[in-house]
C-alpha cells in the first residue's frame, strides 16, 4: 500500500490454459488485498491482461509484470522473502515477526505463491516458509489470509485512484457509480 | 468446528470442466478454514471426490454433499444465510454482528459462494450480503478471509481426527508423519 514498504507477489510457475484462472485469481487477490505489484511467469500473458484490465476499470495503483527469471527474482530480492506453503511454519506464529521486519526495518516483502511443483531451492531462499494451515487447500486462499493478517485489515480501507467505476456497499442488490462517485 | 453452531458453505453454480478447480478449491478452503460441510451443485461430482479424498487422507470431520436444489437449500436453511459478493456490505463492518448471531443465538450459518451468475433472489434471501472488499477478485479468497474473520483465527488451531498423515510445520523443507504423529 502507498507510503509503506512494498509488498509484491510472485506467482511461481504457470501452465498456460490449465492455470490461467488460478494465476489470474492470484493477481486479482494480490491487488484487492493490498499488495502493490504482482509478478507472473512470462507465459502468463493472458492473466496479465485480465488483471491490467481490472486495474484500468477499478483503479490502482497496481502493477503487473512478467518475468522469465523467477529464481533470480527471488535471489535478487532486496528485502524479505515469504514463501507460502502447507509445509511451512504456522501463519499465526510468524506473521507478527514478518510484520515487524517490514514496519520496523522498512523491508519490502516478496510473497512467493506456488503453482506447479516448487523446487527445494525456493524453500532455502525464503526468509520464512509460512503455512496458512498445514492442510492442502488453495494458494489463492492462503495468499488472501496472509495479506489480510500482514496488513492487519488496513488493506480493506484502502482508497483506489483513477477508477472508472466504483461499487458502493449495499445490504441488498448492486450499486455501481462512476469513479468520482457521481452518477449510477 | 466441533461444539459450535454449524458453518456450511454452499457453492452456487458450477460449470463442469471449466469450474472444476475453483469449485474444488472452494471445498478445500471450507474444510481447511473451519467450516463443517460444503454443499456443491449436483454436477460437481468430481470436485466432491477430490475433497473427500483429501479428508480421508488429512482428517476431518468434514462432509461433502451434492444437491440439485440450490435455491431450496438457501430458502429452507434454519439459521443465518451469508452471501459473499463484491456488491455487499463491508466485511469489516458486519462480521461482528454475524459472529454474535452465531455465538449468542447459536444460529448455524450457511455461507453462499457464487460461481456463475447469481440470481437476484439469492441477494434477497440472504440475511447478509457481504463484500470482502468491493473489488473483483476471487470467490476462494473472499471465502478464506471471511472464515478466518468469522472464527477469529481459532480455526487455525483446530485438531484433525482420523488423519492418515499429518504435516509438521517446518522453517525449511517438508515433514509429513503418520496421522498419530509417529514415524516419518
Amino acid at each position: 500500500m502507498q507510503d509503506e514498504p512494498e509488498v509484491a507477489v510472485l506467482r511461481y510457475g504457470h501452465r498456460p490454459g490449465r492455470d490461467d484462472r488460478m494465476t489470474t485469481h492470484v493477481g486479482l487477490t494480490a491487488r484487492a488485498l493490498g499488495a502493490d505489484r504482482v509478478i507472473f511467469p512470462d507465459n502468463a500473458g493472458q492473466s496479465r491482461e485480465t488483471v491490467e484490465d481490472i486495474t484500468d476499470r477499478f483503479g490502482g495503483p497496481f502493477d503487473v509484470e512478467l518475468t522469465a527469471e523467477l529464481d533470480a527474482t527471488i535471489r535478487g530480492w532486496e528485502g524479505s522473502v515469504v514463501h507460502l506453503t502447507m509445509y511451512g511454519e504456522r501463519v499465526q506464529d510468524v506473521t507478527g515477526e514478518i510484520r515487524e521486519t517490514r514496519r520496523g526495518d522498512g523491508e519490502p516483502i516478496l510473497v512467493v505463491v506456488g503453482g506447479e511443483k516448487v523446487p527445494f531451492e525456493v524453500y532455502e531462499a525464503a526468509d520464512w516458509n509460512v503455512g496458512v494451515t498445514n492442510q492442502p487447500h488453495s494458494e489463492v486462499a492462503g495468499l488472501a489470509v496472509f495479506l489480510d493478517r500482514l496488513f492487519g485489515g488496513r488493506e480493506l480501507e484502502r482508497e483506489w485512484e483513477d477508477a472508472d467505476r466504483r461499487v458502493l456497499p449495499q445490504a441488498r442488490g448492486k450499486r455501481v457509480v462512476d469513479g468520482d462517485g457521481t452518477g449510477d
